[in-house]
């Protein structure tokens, strides 16, 4: 068991005692019940409970054992699986819930999912009664490396990902590998591409790790795992502390990939790819992009496809994902371009990335097109 | 003109320059066309003048006139006039319509209108793309010296108000007091409960010139309206600057007359009595209840009661809404009360409150049965 510190400033007033909102994340085998005491020791007089029917009856189901066994009322919310439930409805159905069962600003909420409930769940917690305490206990191994850490929350309008939702930072986040043992295979995989993400931005070291431990890793044997969780964790924790609201140009590293892959989740329908792999398909491109641009070397494209596929991630978008100029359309509504500019984090080496404005769309086209 | 600034800690990343989010509140008469400057030099590119049907065509017209002199590009939203437009149904429609006009980190909201304007284009700004640039030009007296100033936004749900919403504070408040030539005598009125608020719970001087300017408030001189929105936006903004998430217990003493007002407004139905008459009504029983805790010589009850009735304001709740267990069970809902217990702020003195917790139902409910 390993814990990670995410170091924020305070946000309220100077003469709040309460003033600092830094968290821990643990990670570790079998620390599920753990919850019941950090909830207890935070202040929590209630919880609620928000999970998924994929693991409603299963982690969520042991996490309330727990909040009961630390004397914490708590109840469960269930959502239906699937980012359908990142929705104005889903949003709606649990405010109103929260209302009846008269929730209040000493209730915590607990979120325990993938990312969908995590960024759901965030999204409620933050925006009822202006704000409740919020507990990430990821079940996914793209929300235990990824959403589950540095408070960005939301839901999903028909027209692009994430456009609702506000920075959110949570009470704590509690990473148990042992919930990742039932993960079907396509799901557990399509959590790689971030883990392989963070040595690519910023640890080649970590780069060179996965590259031995491959096999390891993906038998999800738990030495393995549990490295690749705490130290994507910890790169994560470090990212936010430093630039919590992206806006220094630092947090924005960690959307490597991304732009593409928005654009081919969006124009795939949502759900018909994983978020991993477009986030895989995404930092194939993007690498493809940068070389097209002089910025990187062939040998690094090379050994990131190379990890990639030893991951068994894809690289290439799937038939009919070529027609750049829907595309590049996609890319202008997201919420990251600034102007109507397209913006991209580009690899200069394994393990530094850089934010690069203005890349001719001809380029960007050429890229999209490359079959 | 006068300018009020309000003081708030940063709360990005130490190393982010633009970590101050204090703000302006202007005050003045004629000064509406000034908010085109304003958004210019806090570099907007585009703006989107969220307004409603009563101030759409004269006000929000002048405001975006104002803009595109200043070469912004803007275009207005209307959501219809009333309590009404403060739903998740409006939200969602203003999200979508974000959306659709591609509106990103670049482009400001301007909120013109009433409470109901502000609290919903705040909200709305506040949760799209995690966070737009806000304006606050306030068109009504109880906007202008209360809820556009101080960064709570929201939306009702049917069990209760505001129980949706989010802190985000204003890059600026422009208040121009012409706005409220044309308001109706009801709703100016009405805003004149929270005026007399501030002299209550914190400024004797203030409530002395109320007393003594009551006519010309009433009659809405240019000189009088101008001081009495300019204290009462300067007292907020002390205030809000100094416990801006009501943390600290004085962001509380806001809230004087409200956990009454609020028991009255739901059980009457949203849109019968109007907040400020509500407010009016509550502070009459906060001043009742507190008399009878031994906590209150009766001439302050008798002196806040003649000031509130010399601007025209109710001090006893309509016939009807006598009904204690039903008004104490609403009380119980709010957002306020922590752990089901009652929580008042009552005062001591004219200029002083303090909160008060775990007074007794039944003196509670002796006050609310008074005809």
């Amino acid at each position: 068991m390993a814990t990670t510190r995410v170091h924020l400033p305070g946000n309220a007033a100077a003469s709040d005692p309460a003033n600092d909102r830094s968290y821990d994340i643990v990670c570790g085998g079998g620390i599920l019940p753990s919850i019941g005491g950090l909830v207890r020791a935070a202040g929590g007089r209630r919880a609620v409970v928000v999970s998924d029917s994929a693991v409603a009856a299963t982690h969520a189901a042991q996490v309330l054992a727990a909040l009961a066994t630390a004397g914490i009322d708590a109840f469960l919310l269930e959502v239906p699986s699937g980012e359908s439930s990142k929705s104005i409805d889903a949003a709606g159905r649990l405010w109103k819930e929260f209302a009846r069962q008269a929730v209040d600003r000493g209730t915590h909420v607990v979120a325990v999912g993938g990312g969908v409930v995590g960024d759901l769940a965030g999204f409620v917690a933050a925006t009822f009664a202006r704000g409740l305490s919020v507990w990430q206990v990821p079940t996914t191994l793209v929300a235990q490396v990824d959403s589950a850490i540095g408070g960005k929350t939301g839901i999903n309008l028909e027209s692009g990902k994430n456009l609702v939702g506000v920075f959110w930072q949570p009470r704590g986040v509690v990473a148990d590998i042992e919930t990742l043992a039932t993960l079907p295979s396509r799901e557990f995989i399509s959590g790689l591409a971030e883990v392989v993400k963070y040595g690519v931005i910023l640890d080649p070291a970590f780069f060179g790790w996965l590259e031995e431990h491959a096999g390891a890793v993906l038998a999800r044997e738990s030495a393995a795992l549990l490295h690749a969780v705490e130290r994507s964790a910890a790169i994560k924790a470090d990212v936010v502390g430093r630039d919590e609201r992206e806006t220094s140009g630092l947090r924005a590293a960690l959307n490597y990939g991304h732009t593409f892959a928005h654009a081919y989740e969006t124009a795939a329908g949502y759900g018909t790819l994983l978020h991993g792999e477009a986030v895989a398909i995404g930092m194939a491109r993007a690498a493809r992009l940068a070389e097209r641009l002089g910025r990187l070397p062939h040998d690094a494209v090379a050994r990131q496809d190379a990890l990639l596929r030893r991951l068994q991630l894809p690289v290439m978008p799937p038939a009919g994902l070529l027609d750049a100029a829907a595309l590049i359309e996609i890319m202008g509504r997201d919420k990251k371009t600034l102007g109507g500019k397209l913006r991209f984090v580009l690899p200069s080496r394994i393990g530094r990335v850089e934010l690069v404005d203005g890349v001719p769309s001809d380029v960007v086209r050429g890229v999209l097109q490359q079959a």
